[in-house]
């Protein structure tokens, strides 16, 4: 008697992580998955991308927290739609928090869709939302160890934006070995140095981000 | 006929972390598990308590983290006894993992046991390793707004660290509103603001910690 062997079947949630990727790509939208420790300036990036980019491009987002609507709130003033997920206590979204919120917002007139994580360098990492691109922040005042000693989501990742330089002159902290341990986990990640706070430096980051709208 | 009802077991986690706890009684050492996100200060936290009490009280510290061994390296330094973990993944530590551990720590000698946490303001807060006390740090690159987003560590903590006070002057972060925040969620919360790179503003925590033990 033949045994039935059933392989290669998705778990639910990379299930339903590729049905929102095949969501996405019916809708021609570009979605990126911020991640980063909290306070490292996943808001901070998407205010002043989305001002960078709102004459040019129409930009969505969906905020992760645990609870609360802060970083919802200040979305809302830049004027891009916003959907807050609270988690209610998990560290990181998954696909289907994300399935339930693209209830709530119409994608089909944007062209790109920003999801901010939890605070969290480690969880959500491992989870697939749909996205096409995962991007990482680190602040230099968390130190240029990080890379060494959260390895995946430097590997899962395909831009890592390094931010508040201008905390640099009163930081332990050499951005240029950030760099390096990165980039040593992974080649192909595009690293951008900014300074979120002042604005400064952020053109490389807007150019990238142009660059793949345009050619999704 | 009588339905037998099973209730109030504690799960495996729970019940070896009440395991520990009962570990660490007979042994007479105070345990302090130290959270917080990635580069907020864990490890040189523990690098000037260790510098500031070693003539009075014998330290021992588990290091727990993703991989490497980094941080063990430089608690090496100051001389105290430390074993490190590496959870090969998992975004904390639990009361087995620290169980491993101590099989490699002889604690019969110390006084104080300090448990460094996986970096990470969210998960580690659920997860009782049997401590006697745990203690969060925020640093105020990370903003004023981390308690109203991740309160539950807020509410489980004995004592919360404000660090890089130094940085103060180059952010937008005001400790008035941390404290206020973390002391709504938690009021029994001591609350020291301190600059561990400078080394200033440590005596009320060293206190804090001497009088604790003296207690224990």
């Amino acid at each position: 008697m033949k045994i039935s062997v059933v392989k290669d079947i998705l778990d639910a949630s990379a299930r339903i992580a590729e049905e929102n990727r095949l969501y996405f790509k019916e809708n021609q939208i570009m979605v990126i998955n911020l991640m980063s420790s909290p306070g490292s300036g996943k808001t901070t990036l998407l205010e002043k991308t989305i001002g960078a980019l709102k004459n040019k491009v129409r930009i969505g987002v969906i905020e992760g927290d645990i609870q609360s609507t802060y970083d919802a709130e200040r979305i809302q003033k830049t004027g891009a739609p916003v959907v807050q997920i609270n988690t209610g206590g998990a560290c990181h979204l998954d696909g289907n928090m994300i399935r339930e919120a693209l209830k709530k917002m119409d994608i089909k007139d944007l062209d790109i869709l920003f999801i901010e994580n939890v605070g969290n360098l480690v969880c959500p990492a491992s989870f697939n939302l749909g996205e096409n691109f995962k991007v990482v922040i680190l602040s230099v005042a968390e130190g240029d160890d990080k890379p060494l000693k959260y390895p995946l989501i430097f590997q899962e990742s395909s831009a890592l934006i390094i931010n508040k330089m201008d905390l640099l002159p009163f930081c332990d902290c050499n951005p240029e070995l950030i760099e390096e341990r990165a980039l040593k986990i992974n080649p192909q990640l595009a690293v951008f140095r900014v300074s979120l706070r002042t604005g400064e430096r952020l053109e490389k980051w807007i150019d990238w981000v142009k660059q793949r709208v345009s050619s999704r």
